[in-house]
């Protein structure tokens, strides 16, 4: 054992790091069992503490060109006729899980920038969602007076991560805000599992399990709104919840209601059944849509949720569990219905900024492609 | 200012506690705005860290004698002419949250034995929940292993609330002991809120938000022991999920068998649908009975979940909140389903146990009341 000259004795550095890259061949590749390998590159779960990401990451539709705004337009927008997509851009909506609470308002207020530039300012086709930091709710009232005002920004757009539920009072500035400046307040899931552990109990083990979790989180934060009074203390405020489904909400509607006839008098600033908030306050997009064994069973499952009410389309264009406006619905949905949930709840929900653009297209056809029914 | 002669300088404590009790006249309760007292009464949550509870402490029936056996069996049991009751003491249930395992551990057993003395050794009728300490595997094992060929022993016990999701393979070992001893894994709402938060996100603020959350905890759970393969480990293995509702179970499985489909390659170990695990595996309670507004959902619903297989009666004696046999049930319920809800599902879960009672019974009709219909 080698002693240093410079040293007046033999020395041991007990922290000393060494880094094996997980995936070269210099590194820990050789190590693993060939089995593992293939299922370490499927659940992406190789660091501690990763979060949960598609097993072949941010898979995308392999019929569309996503890689720019023309592709998107021809494979997309013009191939299935959307009149108005309502834009949501990725990763701006989870920035409010950026521990620093400076850089992640800043990153909101360019993403949301960016959007104007790219989308917004391209055609009134495009309606935008105001990415705001939900953990610096002063700055998210900032951002939202900055661009509420804006022709085409239809709503806010949050995370289903967050440091509390969101009935808590500390958002109630940014769910003011958003009723004063007719902004619907819509919830997308976005890395559940960065601040809490994504379930009630504790941290899922895979993808499938965390992706099969996420209507928990959303049930939560319906049930904390609704229960917290928001709707009584801002009857203009609408919420959406977006890529959640929509099969808990009839068994949630039940038990709150039933519930609040043994417990009112512990929330005595409801005064109307839950369901009623949900009913008036709540709508929820389609995607990834419900697919019982027996398509009978989503049709009735929309009639539980009065689903001509409260549904409204989505495609999660570009990601591997698109849906198809012609394909995701059963065969036997009643057109009326149908119609309701590609078209006209979605009119109500965003009927503040909708009807100004739908006057200036009928004042100027040509201004916008589509047909104007907006009642 | 006084100086102690002992000191040689004046003295600052800087930490002395003092103690106004929250009720009393002498204590905080004056101090307190009437309003609010009313409030504190009811929500129970006075304390910093305290649970959820029903505002009005444990509200039992009012119409049952239900501190003794003799009331219980008058008011209960022979006024509905309950065959076979499944018991579930209180708070035994519990023990698993209990943070010093030993203690938890030799509780759940003092509670098993008084079990044993007051219920099971007073007649065949009463079936018996061995409580186990779920954080305590090898502690549990040799609680199964001391009870669980009692002829009346026909399942294990354990709280929503826990360490891990069930699934972990942390509690495998306890699975592997009831598959091999033909017991059922009940769960049951048990302090929610304990260990982790409740919701996947944060603390609700109330306990009626809390209460109406309790079945995103079962969701949770049912995935994971799903997801997990648990039932792939232990094909013996069936579970029984009481109070936590059932409406939620449809859309749990359509989620789950759609995930499937796309990312089976990241669960390798599970060789068909989730939802034809949850339906050989899993079943659950009634109470409190779902209560959709128009009562033809309620049994749309159980069509959704195969109720005539899946749904065993409960009527959670003596809480606020039990079900009537009688009165539960939409009057348009098929008497077939309800046949299954009220015995026979209960009888195919409980087999192993129930068949021999049966028989005993079949030898001599006086050892047990009602009449003998297990196929």
């Amino acid at each position: 054992m080698s002693q240093s000259p410079k040293s007046p004795t033999r020395i041991i550095d007990c922290d000393v790091h060494c880094n094996p890259n997980f995936e070269s061949p210099e590194g820990l590749r050789p190590y693993i069992p060939e089995s593992y390998r293939t299922a370490m590159e499927l659940s992406m779960g190789t660091r501690p503490g990763h979060g949960y990401s598609h097993p072949n990451g941010r898979v995308q539709r392999p019929d569309c060109d996503y890689r720019s705004v023309e592709g998107f337009e021809r494979d997309h927008i013009d191939r299935y006729g959307i009149t108005y997509a309502v834009m949501q851009p990725q990763p701006t909506m989870d920035f409010s899980l950026i521990h620093n609470i400076d850089i992640a308002t800043m990153l909101c207020r360019a993403g949301n920038d960016w959007l104007v530039d790219h989308y917004l300012n391209r055609s009134p086709r495009y309606l935008g969602s105001i990415c705001v930091n939900m953990n610096d709710p002063a700055g998210a009232v900032r951002e939202i007076e900055r661009l509420g005002d804006h022709p085409q920004m239809v709503q806010i757009l949050a995370p289903g991560e967050a440091s509390f539920l969101y009935g808590h009072r500390f958002y109630h500035p940014i769910y003011e805000a958003c009723a004063r400046k007719h902004l619907v307040f819509a919830l997308h899931p976005g890395a559940e599992g960065s601040l809490n552990s994504s379930t009630s109990v504790g941290r899922p083990s895979s993808y499938f399990e965390w992706h099969c979790s996420l209507p928990q989180t959303f049930m939560a934060h319906t049930g904390s709104l609704v229960a917290e009074g928001v709707f009584e203390k801002f009857p203009g405020l609408s919420v959406l919840l977006t890529e959640g489904g929509y099969g808990w909400l009839a068994p949630l509607m039940w038990r709150m209601d039933k519930n609040f006839k043994a417990l009112r008098a512990t929330v005595p600033w409801l005064r109307e059944a839950p369901s009623s908030y949900i009913r008036r306050h709540v709508k929820l997009t389609t995607q990834p849509i419900e697919e019982p064994s027996d398509p009978a069973h989503a049709i009735m499952m929309m009639e539980m949720i009065d689903a001509a009410n409260t549904l409204c389309f989505s495609s999660d264009y570009p990601h591997w569990d698109f849906d198809d406006p012609f394909r995701a619905f059963p065969s036997r949905t009643p057109p009326d219905l149908l119609e309701r949930i590609l078209w006209g709840n979605a009119c109500d929900l965003y009927r503040h900024k909708l009807e100004p653009l739908e006057r200036a297209r009928a004042a100027d056809p040509a201004s916008l492609p589509g047909t104007s029914v907006v009642s």
